[in-house]
């Protein structure tokens, strides 16, 4: 009988390989293409930006959706697919943090980066950091092949757009103070959070080989899962403390922004992130894949996490 | 005997076929990928910025290039590739015009997209025309070949990145009331404009099926009008006025900023831009392409515009 899957030994293994191609893909090296250097004040604010931590749990899905769908080992593709998707989701914390969105000056208990580069670098290292997201996805062909960089950057694109997250972002901002309908908070949470949570379980699909039928699955998977992830983040931002969170709680409810606890209440939140765990499961169940337990083991765990 | 070419009749054609293209894909109807539909007044930011007018030379750029190389008439990827440099270059004077960097309230004698719409609104507009421009070049892969795709993002990111445009635009803000050499300048522009202008020839040749003696011919000449482009830039800020332009006219040297009319005077200055024309149009005569007479009346425009 095998050992039971162990998530918290799979998670350190794949965040020890996603640091390390961070540290070494955002770095002047990689970008001198056509003879053209990066400057160091730009690479600084965007290395800043993209370190110091979080969860990492876009590249995780990248890699556990690449892993059961047998993306060959030792191949690039995954590795850059999930360091793309957290690239755009650490651009879009730079300029959500600045002064004309959400004003922020601490983000993980570091200056955001505004506060440190100030507002025009900051601007510009999340434009760059978008820029590079695609500059990682279309390395020389031997590396990925062109159908994959293709898809990949198709997944990606969509995911961040105005269809996707910036659009997502464009209704949360146009949503403060009003009383919106579930129908209504769940499309801003998907396009917001959910469409690049999404697209980050499909590209690793997009590194392996998935049936037609286990991308079906998997997309429902993601679309669930993305989900589950913001009724769990609106649940632990009335019931955690800031120090377990790494940020400020009970913030959406001073901002008077809808959430599914102020339009659901706590238990009937709760209830919700249970129903679309077990809509994530069932998706699996039926996807035709042999070796889904990693991905089981994160939709456990973003059910259960307490920040 | 042919009649002699004409880019006053060229260039209104090719314009028509990028402003109907630009309208179709801003829209709410291109992006609904996934299900999901971008937010109305997202959206209406993003036309905003996008129409309006401007000289449109990377499309044209592209589409020439495309043209020389022998790309298949009626085939979709020069005009997506041409729209997608456009979409790049809308969303980067979004930004630049924003209070933290140029702090800009008109743009060819319109409002700027954050005084019509807001920072917030506009920050988010160019976050989602820089995807826009991706998505443009990943339609389903009958419309364009994969292998095309993957090329055309290549280029254009790291044209749009850290090593170009947004890595230019951080040296241009770093230079501010500084004595900048004349390798400095130059290093500054090739990122900041010269880049993209690069990169537009270069995706227009992708777009057809250039030699490698052609390609190499092409990004020396696409070099050569990028540098260009911006020298005559920094005399026009000095010989003409704003009307004319279009826009504030002495505002670099206002600004102090470092420019190549500061630097090599006013005669220096026309004589670098003409020595680049002349490396501009060697270069196409190198190439070994037969038809070449649209990339070279670009060259010509460039150097004789007078706005």
């Amino acid at each position: 009988m095998n050992a039971p899957f162990d998530l918290d030994r799979w998670i350190p293994a794949q965040l020890a390989a996603v640091e390390h191609a961070l540290d070494a893909w955002v770095s002047i090296a990689t970008t001198a293409d056509m003879g053209h250097q990066a400057p160091a004040d730009l690479m600084a604010a965007m290395r800043y930006a993209v370190q110091g931590g979080g969860k990492r749990l876009r590249p995780l899905l990248v890699l556990a959706a690449a892993q059961a769908t047998g993306a060959p080992v030792g191949t690039e593709a995954p590795l850059r697919a999930a360091c793309s998707t957290e690239l755009i989701h650490a651009y879009s914390l730079v300029h959500d943090d600045m002064p004309c969105m959400d004003n922020d000056v601490l983000r993980r208990g570091k200056p955001t980066t505004h506060v440190q580069f100030g507002e025009a670098v900051a601007m510009l290292a999340g434009d760059a950091l978008q820029a590079l997201a695609f500059e990682l996805l279309t390395p020389d062909v031997s590396v990925i092949s062109a159908a994959q960089q293709a898809r990949l950057c198709r997944l990606l694109s969509r995911a961040a757009g105005c269809a996707g997250m910036a659009g997502g972002q464009a209704i949360d901002l146009a949503s403060v103070g009003l009383r919106l309908t579930e129908a209504q908070l769940r499309q801003m949470h998907r396009l917001k959070t959910g469409a690049l949570l999404q697209a980050s379980v499909m590209m690793g699909a997009a590194c392996g080989d998935a049936s037609a039928q286990a991308a079906t699955a998997l997309q429902t998977y993601g679309a669930a899962i993305g989900l589950a992830f913001q009724v769990v983040d609106d649940i632990l931002d009335v019931t955690a403390d800031s120090a377990t969170l790494g940020k400020t709680a009970g913030k959406d409810a001073a901002a008077d922004k809808p959430t599914y606890v102020s339009l659901l209440g706590l238990p009937g939140a709760r209830g919700y992130a249970r129903k679309l765990h077990g809509q994530a499961l069932v998706a699996l169940a039926g996807s035709g894949l042999a070796d889904v337990q990693v991905l089981q083991a994160l939709a456990d765990r973003v059910l259960d996490r307490s920040c």
